[in-house]
């Protein structure tokens, strides 16, 4: 087999030690004679998987003791939806950074619950930077923010010092780097991007919220019936959440978070090089400060130059260089499963085509 | 590898074939150079599995073009609110059939959202059997069932004819039988007892409904979102989609739902046979007339003597046995994956067991 070269933004790679270790046990899960999405998700093997996924959570990411980890489904999508039904009202107001169309979408469904607000925004320079919220006021509940932004190839280097609670949307840059997770109150990330395959969407939330849930929501929509049930209230996707678990596992071999972001920076330092010294061959999109270390963003001269670019790339065994199809140009993906070397192999295709045009 | 024989009442058994072909084309999905999880979910590779999917279903379950067939995610229990949330209000009815505690879940979430009232329930009688439904009043906007209950064992035989909309949970009894689609407005269903792994939620909505969504919804939990998206308006549980289109392709190659209808009734009769033959040894617990096809429920004198009987089947390698933890006892799950020599092997240890006690 010729493995692809994935340059997806999601779903994405996955480490291949990870889904080979998947399939070799894919029959027969640990002598239990089924395969793991076979197993009932009240069994005390099934169990095992769901807390070891939520330990190795836990510890990769030093989640302090007053959180909870929650599995969930729906995606980032479904949170951003979630959160304002829970915790914004018509009495209450919830600041929003804008850096995107997750932001957006974010902004769109919490506009349903009570009263939003913007208080930076890069939109009039078509996001290519991450804006300045150096003056967030102290009277709302909380701060929004979308912490790597996959369409437009931003991401927060540093994340702000805030007077009100943080509520982060991490799904495109959970696990790829050291954050504080005490600088949030609510994180939550789709999986399909560093964690696993689709279908599991992780909430990590203060514990102290779980108190504070508007009245009239529906059971499956608060936090507080998931962390009660250890996100077993009605049956989790279970062989998502295996998956997470293995890749937690692979994270955890190739070193943690200190060596996933050492790891990270080079791989992206590679790409950015590529583009800079191109002589303007290759824009990028992202201003230099605010470049993300997932999601290389960045255009060619023409719509024909790009499409070849992409085919090109293709023939090679690289795949998924095609940029969002709401901004177009290219965009390169390289979460934490894609290596050092896909990234040369890539620099060194951008260097070749650009000598052959 | 001993497989062993699976009663799981969901996650549950799936069919070997299927287990196999996705661990064979696990690292590299037709030819992509990527697992069929690490394919974006806009790539024309994945879409050809999601169609295929969608086209098998309409094909096996005969569904008319005026019904839209939705992959979400959330399972049954965001389908309990997601219901209401859309269609129902302070100045209309919802009615219910109660057969149990799905239907108490569902109930309890669509009285957040307007009127609701029970037209007929066994609840008195432990739920087993399906109440008489023959009076629904003509002014309600839909009348709710579960078609089958999994934790009393009951199942609707026939459907009523109905002067309001129906709206069917059939998450457990989904493609084992022959139904006549257009006798319901909206059927749903958590995948993981007869569809494919947990983490996927059909719902099959005739189109009509989607001009009729109550304003103030979220628009993640708008059944006119992801009907306008085909499901891709966020990422789906792609692998879970992929496992059903296989469970699908399985259900074809057997015959179809005559064929697995068949099959499924001359399993429940084996089981029941097990228990009417056994002079009260084993008691059913739902009448002969409401009897599940699905789950088979029943009692031993004792919890003692169930203890034993559970695991002294675990001994002979079948697992699952145990009843739901709400109302103990045993139960046997024979969904579609679940064989006739399965429930040959399991009758065969019913009588062996009576006969030592």
């Amino acid at each position: 087999m010729i493995r692809t070269t994935n340059f997806n933004a999601g779903p994405a790679a996955l480490p291949l030690e990870v889904l080979q270790k998947a399939q070799n046990e894919f029959l027969d899960f640990k002598g239990a004679g089924m395969s793991v999405m076979e197993l009932s998700h009240r069994s005390k093997e099934y169990d095992a998987v769901h807390q070891h996924a939520k330990a190795l959570l836990k510890e990769l990411m030093e989640i302090p003791d007053d959180y909870e980890i929650l599995f969930l489904q729906g995606g980032a999508s479904l949170q951003f939806s979630m959160i304002p039904m829970n915790f914004l009202s018509k009495e209450k107001t919830a600041y929003f950074a804008m850096t995107g169309a997750w932001s957006e979408k974010a902004l769109a469904e919490a506009k349903l619950f009570g009263n939003t607000s913007i208080i930076a925004s890069s939109e009039a320079d078509t996001y290519n930077h991450i804006p300045d919220v150096s003056n967030i006021p102290a009277d709302g509940v909380y701060l929004h923010l979308t912490s790597n932004n996959t369409i437009f190839g931003t991401q927060w280097r540093e994340f702000p010092d805030s007077p009100i609670p943080v509520v982060a949307d991490m799904s495109s840059d959970i696990l790829s780097r050291k954050i504080d997770v005490s600088k949030f109150d609510i994180i939550y990330a789709g999986a399909q991007k560093n964690l696993g395959p689709s279908g599991v969407t992780v909430v990590i939330i203060k514990k102290e919220w779980l108190t504070k849930e508007n009245e009239q929501v529906p059971k499956i929509l608060k936090y507080s019936t998931h962390a009660k049930a250890n996100s077993l209230y009605n049956t989790p996707p279970t062989f998502a959440i295996y998956m997470l678990s293995l890749v937690l596992e692979w994270l955890k071999e190739k070193g943690g978070l200190d060596a996933i972001e050492k790891r990270n920076s080079e791989k992206a330092r590679i790409l950015y090089s590529a583009i800079d010294e191109s002589n303007g061959f290759y824009r990028g999109h992202a201003k230099s400060d605010s470049r993300s270390n997932m999601n290389v963003t960045f255009t060619l001269k023409n719509d024909e130059l790009t499409k070849s670019f992409i085919e090109q790339a293709k023939e090679e065994k690289m795949s998924g260089l095609g940029g969002h199809r709401s901004v177009g140009g290219c965009r390169a993906s390289i979460y934490n499963a894609v290596s050092i070397e896909d990234c040369e192999k890539l620099a060194a295709f951008m260097k070749k085509f650009r000598e052959a045009h």
